[in-house]
């Protein structure tokens, strides 16, 4: 029997609401990967990225799965069996780093902060002048785990003084804060689409600087990974008109990126990071009005993702589950060891509008209530109609 | 400016013509990948998998990225480094498994067949006498490149007798031609969406046995990618409503996968066998009575992809062109050694169809007669229509 899904509204750490006219793209007639118009849409699509990232960088793409494969692409391509890489971790994701780097009979030398708080430049330097040999410095941007944003252009410049690559996961921060890749200098980065880009799940766009294509084509060993190895994805994905097959490419999550990212350049990208920033304001007005606060200091705050306390003695898994049985919302549960701590309030893309405010705090407001919480009913609306107004 | 693609009949050797159903299933509003719904949808997909597969393997389920990981997925996490794998290679697929067994760090024993013949069992024999202490034998059910189906019973019986695993690919095969899992007894078998089961491109349905499960479970190393290792794979994927994060599954490209094995499961496996097979006798005779020729030998052609001989003096690239820009008709190209020596005519899934065999085969000859080659207008067609009366 055919699946049909509820309709639900997204505002966890990801998938985001898809804009229905990028479902619509979607759903076109499928041609092939050789197809001359197919190669118009790669060539369209790397454009778009480019500006996305705010990068001239030539190597820059969409990878044919997820970000965690983005992830395993930056690193694969880029470090060798014997490498050390500088990896900060101050989230789930710094942790996947390390799964990567070791996975490859590299070294990972660790740089631990709190959960919640952004990478530390004093730790990071440090590292540095502990281990001058070090290949890469790796960091996440923007963590998906804790709603940090760390700042990537002052790594990004430890990393070049060092003469160091640098790897950026910015999976959650692409199109809703300031993605500057060439600006920072980064040599890798890798995003998703599932996040403020409002895309399906599936893809991940990632972009390497001259710097990092040369190593890439100058490694004393294969990439581990044939999937992966950008010696060849560049084969299909690169310049002319004659491109060499390397895999099938998702045809129609490939459109649905163009579209996307299409709509991105159509808002500008200024103006998508303006309204990340209006909507977390208007959702920050509403969680203050009902007691409630964010685990991140205000000015490290990715506005796109929200992880907010959980007040004593609320059984926060009921209230999910109570918001997405009676009010179809979907919110996200906290990662690792902020499980059971926060709520993470996902503001992304095409989910990041007043009426998916208004809804979250109307609905999260009665679910407290519900629980117990002593709280008049409607102040907190009044505060996010206030934020807007 | 939003991509409009054009409208293309797709007889090449994938993506085949997405069912309609399929493509409306793929824009049904994204839900999350922890959704109590989509955990149903999942369950479903994993019986309909195991229909679709003929197996009671527990660990069947789709890599969310194209059958070229789905490979790499079955070596990365069944061989380590120091591993001896038979690799038997009859076209290009065969060469990418060496490339995967050797960026394990492991040895490749090559068992080498001409393309577009089957493997041949004695070779096989021969090489596991000499090398018993290989821990797989690896090979190419449905080879894509030659249109080549091999004896895959008899090769993981093979595999059986010697205490070897089995790992099998067949992107090609699966619902166009046998393929019987546990009948085989098959360790680690992977295919694709965007052949026989008309999907979109992009998912690769894998299989491992118990035996092979175990395998994974009782590593001496870590897999060496992160983001194929089944240990962590089967904890999103595996039993119960708990499931873990791993990775964001690619919702909507996993409807249309739910919908094309529905519409697989409605038709029945032998009707698609036999629908693939009636289909193939009339392309057949349509192109014999144009004087072309299989490269295949008849008792070892798969219906879904036919290699055709290319004439001398046919400028094989103009008629490929011809077809795609005056009939929106593609067909492939050879690959690697029969490049430029045949064209493959895919007849897959959805694309196999009386009308699209009309449709390839007129526009073929009208292609053909345009380059010079004497042939009576209308005398394939009526070969064609004898064939279906």
């Amino acid at each position: 029997m055919s699946f049909h899904p509820p309709r639900r509204t997204l505002m966890g750490p990801g998938p985001s609401d898809v804009n229905p006219r990028i479902t619509e793209a979607l759903a076109r007639p499928t041609i092939g990967h050789l197809d001359p118009e197919f190669i118009r849409l790669m060539d369209e699509i790397k454009q778009l990225l480019q500006y996305a990232f705010r990068t001239e960088n030539k190597l820059t793409l969409p990878i044919s799965a997820p970000g965690s494969a983005g992830m395993e692409a930056c690193f694969v391509n880029l470090i060798e069996s014997g490498d050390t890489v500088i990896v900060c971790q101050n989230g789930v994701f710094g942790s996947r780093m390390k799964e990567n780097v070791t996975r490859i009979g590299a070294t990972a030398v660790m740089v631990e902060d709190d959960w919640g708080k952004v990478i530390d430049l004093n730790k990071v330097s440090q590292a540095i002048a502990d281990n001058p040999n070090a290949k890469a410095i790796a960091f996440v941007h923007a963590e998906t785990s804790t709603g940090v944003e760390s700042d990537a252009a002052a790594i990004c410049a430890l990393a070049q003084q060092s003469n160091m690559l640098s790897i950026v996961d910015t999976v959650t921060g692409l199109a809703g804060v300031n993605v500057d890749v060439d600006g920072w200098g980064a040599d890798a980065v890798y995003s998703g689409t599932q996040k403020c880009l409002s895309c399906v799940p599936g893809l991940s766009p990632i972009s390497f600087s001259d710097k990092a294509t040369e190593v890439i084509q100058n490694r004393a060993t294969p990439v581990q990974s044939w999937f992966l190895d950008m010696n060849l994805v560049m084969g299909y994905w690169g310049e002319g008109a004659q491109r060499a097959y390397h895999h099938t490419a998702p045809i129609n999550a490939l459109y649905a990126l163009h579209e996307s990212l299409t709509i991105l350049h159509e808002e500008g990208l200024e103006q998508s990071w303006a309204r990340h920033r209006h909507n977390h304001q208007a959702l920050k007005a509403g969680l203050e009005a009902m007691g409630l606060s964010l685990i991140v200091a205000e000015e490290a705050r990715l506005p796109q993702l929200n992880a907010v306390s959980i007040p004593d003695n609320i059984d926060e898994a009921l209230v999910r589950k109570q918001l997405l049985e009676n009010y179809d919302l979907e919110i996200g549960a906290g990662l690792g060891q902020l499980a059971g701590k926060v709520w993470r309030i996902g503001l992304m893309g095409y989910s990041s509008n007043p009426s998916n405010v208004r809804k979250c705090i109307s609905s999260l407001e009665s679910c407290l209530m519900a629980q117990g919480v002593p709280l008049t009913p409607g102040a907190a609306i009044s505060a996010v109609n206030k934020a807007y107004s």
